[in-house]
């Protein structure tokens, strides 16, 4: 029973207008944007494999190939071309043209032994690893600039905030290092990714391959990819290499974002430990005085939304059955686009703005210079040189923080060196017993904020001299992953000119 | 100390050419396509109530207004326009481009009393407004639509499936009015979204409003608000009226793919209930027999990417501060419009989808009458007409089921009521002590599923009269709703007019 | 064909092992702890309305509450319960005491026109109504302590941040009125979601209510709702009254976390506004000057883990059919509890921290006073008493800002008033031609941030006055909303000593 | 200025009683139930590495492991323990146990060179490796099940469903291959993230290491890890161990919702492909006949919630500086638990049900024999065979496909192969200028669903013998992942052993 609201006669032409309008033309555009070179050159991988598998006889593979030729030189017309939905994608519509070019009777060789599917899949593949290469290596430049300025500041004080609050006196180059670090992993991540990614899926065909005796070898081999994706079904129905690239970028986003909100910390009036220089920084429309360093807020927004996106495919993803399904497919593609464009411009210019940076040095350093910053180090100290356990030194050298908070200065002209050594003299007597004696000479040393970063010389520690080993073992490991990039973008690079040569 | 990895020259001009890619152009291309227009409006009410309030003078408000005419005439120009970020973005553009054209000492004064910040914020409004207005008025559509199917079918017989099992009968319009009475709390949850939304926080300037004796709810009623949003500072830092917008929208959809899901299993092979025409459906590439409804596969998909979109910005704005940000400003935008432009894809195709599927009457019935679906009725009527108590009666009918799935017929010939008598005779001697014997002819009254849906009279029940009771009120809060939503645009409608006519 | 994996004889028998222990067993354990009293509830109120309809004869219905009044008394024991399975869950488990109690004869009679389904539906709504009225009373008591501490507060100099940077002064009064507004629109949200969860679902039955004559209105009264939810197969289906009630949450938590976020900035040592006292801060196990407000940090996490649960809930109910389904029953409803338990704490530890901080009046006021903060003011004073149109003004006190950045003094002694004075007159003989001479005591008042505040008197403007009336509309608004939440917490105070009496 | 709306009393003694009720208790009873044995271990081995540094006295060492050795005893006290705040958390409540026990002057030793940040740090991974290694362990399980049932169907004929309709035959065996080849990307991803989570933090103190000359590597070693993590700021701030766990863990938990949908869909009444035994399947309260395999629901909603949880994580993480904060310690543990206490019991569950769902082979088999589903073949055929090209073959098909759709059958008796090879000469004549004749014996073999399997040999297609190649070495990485596993649970088995002996 048709329950005939709008009247048959749209209904059933297809397409419905409405259809057109909100499925098939954006689809559509996103396709010819993206996925139009990879297209041609699966059509052409695919005709070359076939050729050589006896498949398609030579004297079809010369004009087929000619007219993949002649259909990508008219990639240009197709930004106005006005799509009316009859050949319902990009798939159909080239296959229209190469039959209009070298007539049914060649071009409908082309489509024996595969499908949409194992094709739509794997121009999925093919855009994801372009996108996940690119990414990885901005995210090596990234750590390259960092690693540059690590080593510039590996003596640079810098106060270590543990819940909004001073706690001890690091190096800016300890704390970049930091950062080095978790990208390190974020390209072993990459890695994975790219490796779960880069595997072609075609000649799965519909999910059951077919009864040709085709190379699913030779065409991933033809495509640059490392190998054919083995279960034909999965080929099709899995998602687990969406989910894993996004989860990758998700997690970079995640660290980068918790640094850029120190950076955006640091930049505030209260803090001012680093500086803008004008490129990036925007004037108010009203208050004359102000200078907003506003590149930093665009970076966390920016990282934001980028998980918000890879967020969004885990969402779109869920509750899916395991199959052929649209889901997976032609609507997803523009979210991952969007998620991995707003990383770029994460990477992109945070990699511009750490570039250029201002360092308050002295800023930094005065912060450290209080004394309170650096009093645990007494403790330590008291330990190792007065044999006292660590929770009784602990005990004594927080009530002379105690007392130094409520009165900073006894009396005119007292030093902080001066001050701490009396009160601890005062503090040990009464929770110690016997009085411990420090000259403030000896208490202006311990508390010096680059003494205590100078003795903290464990494996992971601030002393220059290991931070500076730090950065060398991660300059080798960051040779290690950018060789592995130029490979992987050499791969890139090379097979679409074999396929074009072949 | 500057970390001088880049060189100081390019750091030092604003804007960066890294800022001015990643950050100034994609957010001035996004407020020519969207924010042109609110902000023309802007300039143009700010400029009257100026003038109103003896702030401006007559003077220069004439050439101000004539200049704002000009500056629209020209929107078409910027399209193409090379943005080099030198305005920063389309606020400063357009200020730029008054003072060109009525010289400084006139244009200068439009700049008093307010600040990007009151601006940004009510174009934010302005544009989301008129989204989630357009988004109500396809919900009361889609509700129409509804409505006028369920009508229809109010006796078209529909199994109701509980845990992917065959429950009871219902009929195909009372579970339309399930879907039109979510639909109805939907826009209940759309007009308070709006109420929140629309006001205006134009006059609080950077968050202070100003010294100026400026009439912020004559700007706002110029502007066509419901009236001035009331705190300077709430007007710059709060959130919540976008929080509240994506919430309605996350729930609408959620809602909507919930029902979709239902359809899209309704079109299956296997289920077989609903048909989509052929404007709707897809060949395959491969499969000569496949027709696939990938309309509604679509549906799913979009209706995800919305709801996937929506807690992207709930995310966006998780853990910023409480202030003028840039989180919750230009970067944030895009996720805005794309959330909505999802969902009215959703809304548009769903609606043309319902206006034009057919019914598989007959086989909704069939999947009724197989005997077992409607057997609770059986032990309903042995409560009422033999006094039994519930449970009782409950049991000897589930060893009626059990026997009845084991062996559906003892012998050749044997209609389904009269096994059923048999087999209530044997259940109910052995647990009820006595036989109950109830003949096949009202066996076979009791087990018709329309007999089963007129006699559940209660109110929200499925017997035809019932649901049309239910259509009729629904029908009456709908003209309720369309009244308010035709107000509400007639009154965005005229804004304009009486702002251009000033 | 059966796949003996595993042998036939665990999986035969109910339940199985590993569903037992996977979910029958948590499930039970969480219906024991939220829903024994709503179930024994609706129990009654069924029996009652059942007797009032005269479907259940006067001599079962007194046995019938004497059980459940008896199965009442043994709430204890459940604790302790070996749960087996046996009873699937509490709802069998409680008909099978009642069964015991007062025979199946008896018993039997109260199992007529309902099901699992609605009394499910009914009990998550019971108390998530509870949940949502709790968690709007402590809103409101927020709300409270947030209008006394501005009222406190409404002189209060406290220096507005955008972007980081210092931009203008405003009141403390001012800031967190801005808070207390969003509270009131949150409050309002509550209202609404109450509103929509309110209503009782009770027999809709499987879906398709019964063709007993049962009086769902009177079951509504019974049990304390608003009335009852119409159409049956929504009433089991439809989940909008949850994805509403998490949103209005969410909103809430993110509105929150933003104001927790500049608290938590303010108790930072670097800018230092606002003051913990000992009970809410802790110690470091090494550092013996630190004082962490670890308060504020558990807040923000814990409002974090609240949005958390919210999106969990929305993405659980994702692509779920529109139907009856165990995705919207008891393994959610964990998540949802969970969700609610991290906002009370929320709210309950922030109303207990603003009650009792320090304010560092003098560091705000001082913040203020440096000049630069007020220049806008200087700005606006030359457009109104000297006329100058105001982006000139602007461009010239942005000439005096950036010269007095470079040089804030030019030889020893000068005052910042005296300073900005000569710079005014320079910067405006180069910028407007003419020389604009204002004396230092002037400027000195223009500069002033109590001046600044005081002649912001336009609506939603921060001088004193304005504040204070703001906070009595407010107080007005709180009262309405007040008395509100006082009559629905009576309400459901009420109906359970009713129905104990009926 | 104190706002003093508390008065001082209770916020001036720690812990204010909210701060206790709603962050102190909650978090000291996790710890006590997750990180109470791996805290000991932690204090043994901090405690051993000392003395061996030299840095704590032999004659210490033996009264601070004897005094472990005891509060290890006490643990079971703890449950019942009334904590009311005054030891902050299980660090310090360890800390007084210890003094109590050997007396401040041998427990403060054991304080030295580390702090309450890397001690969590560490809690936190060596729960977490516990959590990974069990969940990869229960993956592996579930992976072995799949093995052994797609050895068991490596024949059995399944329907491949493609946007809903009947697409092409494959069989259960190669569809549940793709299920098993998607776990074991699962299991290189969980190694990986296992790598990343197994490095140990400790050693790095506060943030920056310590002066004393500690071993951080034999730190690793004695509590099982793979090595020391470096960087000492990276090893208090960066949490990216932890993004990458609930992303592979969400991944995991995608993959298996998407198997769970087909699961669920297959035991619908309309599909029916598999059935549950009882031991997996309730009743209904009121329906005598149904049977609900809501096991499968479970399993769906479980999947969500874990899916939730770990997008709830990576929220709370999103826009937190990167440093010590609370938001990164104990309130986000919970969470952490929850998500892998959700997933393991969908991985256990969904092991216990395949192991013994029943399967509806005829069923199965009979959905693939109504010729449509196999027509493709048919056009394979003719491309081979009668060297059509492959959309000339395709488009007669379909012609063939759309007759038959139409007119199942001409005549009585008729059987399909005799009508398609009819419909084929006449589509032919027509499309393809002359007949293709085929006798209907040999479109028999053709349209064959077993022959449609057999013939797809290609690598990765559902040819028996394939499948069988792919089973046998997905059986041999399984071992290589079973071995990985084995070596790293006997490697957390063993160290506690050696800690307790040195």
């Amino acid at each position: 029973m048709r329950s005939e609201l709008n009247g048959p006669s749209a209904a059933d032409v297809f397409p419905h207008p409405e259809y057109l309008r909100t499925v098939l033309e954006p689809n559509f555009r996103h396709a010819v944007k993206f996925f139009f070179q990879p297209l041609i050159e699966i059509n052409r991988a695919h005709a070359i494999m076939l050729a050589l598998c006896g498949i398609l006889s030579r004297k079809h593979l010369r004009p087929l190939l000619g007219a993949l030729r002649q259909v990508t030189s008219e990639r240009s017309n197709l930004d106005a071309y006005s799509f009316q939905g009859a050949e319902e994608d990009l798939y159909f519509f080239m296959e229209r043209r190469l039959e209009e070019i070298c007539g049914p009777e060649v071009s409908g060789h082309l489509s024996v032994a595969r499908s949409r599917n194992d094709v739509d899949m794997t121009l999925y593949r093919m855009v994801l690893r372009e996108e996940l290469l690119r990414t990885a290596s901005k995210v090596a430049e990234l750590q390259e600039t960092l690693l540059q300025l690590a080593d510039i500041h590996v003596s640079t004080i810098l106060p270590v905030v543990t819940h909004t609050q001073l706690a001890q006196p690091t190096t800016l180059g300890h704390y970049l290092m930091a950062a080095a670090e978790f990208l390190e992993r974020d390209l072993k991540r990459f890695r994975q990714a790219y490796a779960h990614v880069n595997c072609c899926p075609l000649g799965a065909c519909v999910a059951t391959t077919t009864g040709f005796a085709i190379d699913r070898h030779r065409l991933a081999q033809l495509l640059g990819f490392e190998g054919a994706l083995e279960n034909a079904y999965g080929c099709i129905a899995s998602v687990d290499y969406l989910v894993e690239s996004v989860g990758t970028l998700s997690a970079l986003m995640i660290n980068l974002g918790r640094f850029i909100q120190d950076l955006l910390l640091w930049t505030s009036q209260d803090v001012d430990l680093i500086h803008l220089p004008d490129g990036f920084v925007q004037s108010s429309s009203i208050m004359p005085q102000k200078r907003n360093p506003v590149a930093l807020e665009h970076l966390r927004i920016l990282a934001s939304n980028s998980v918000g996106q890879c967020q969004s495919i885990v969402l779109d993803l869920h509750n899916t059955p395991f199959g052929d399904i649209v889901d997976t497919e032609d609507d997803l593609q523009p979210v991952v686009r969007t998620a991995f464009e707003y990383s770029s411009r994460v990477l992109d210019l945070l990699t511009a703005v750490l570039g250029s940076i201002e360092v308050n040095v002295e800023k930094a350093l005065r912060k450290c210079q209080g004394g309170e910053i650096t009093l645990s180090e007494l403790a330590d100290w008291m330990v190792q040189f007065r044999q006292i356990p660590f929770r009784s030194a602990h005990k004594i050298v927080s009530r002379v923080a105690r007392v130094l908070r409520q009165q900073p200065a006894r009396r005119q002209g007292e030093s902080l060196p001066q001050r701490v050594s009396l009160l601890l003299e005062q503090a040990s007597r009464e929770l110690w017993a016997k009085p411990i004696l420090v000259p403030p000479a000896r208490i202006s040393r311990i508390l010096d904020p680059h003494h205590f970063v100078k003795v903290r010389k464990v494996f992971g520690g601030p002393a220059p001299a290991v931070v500076r080993r730090s950065i060398n073992r991660h300059r080798k490991l960051a040779t290690g992953h950018r060789r592995w990039l130029a490979g992987a973008a050499e791969r890139l690079r090379q097979y679409p000119r074999h396929l074009e040569r072949a």
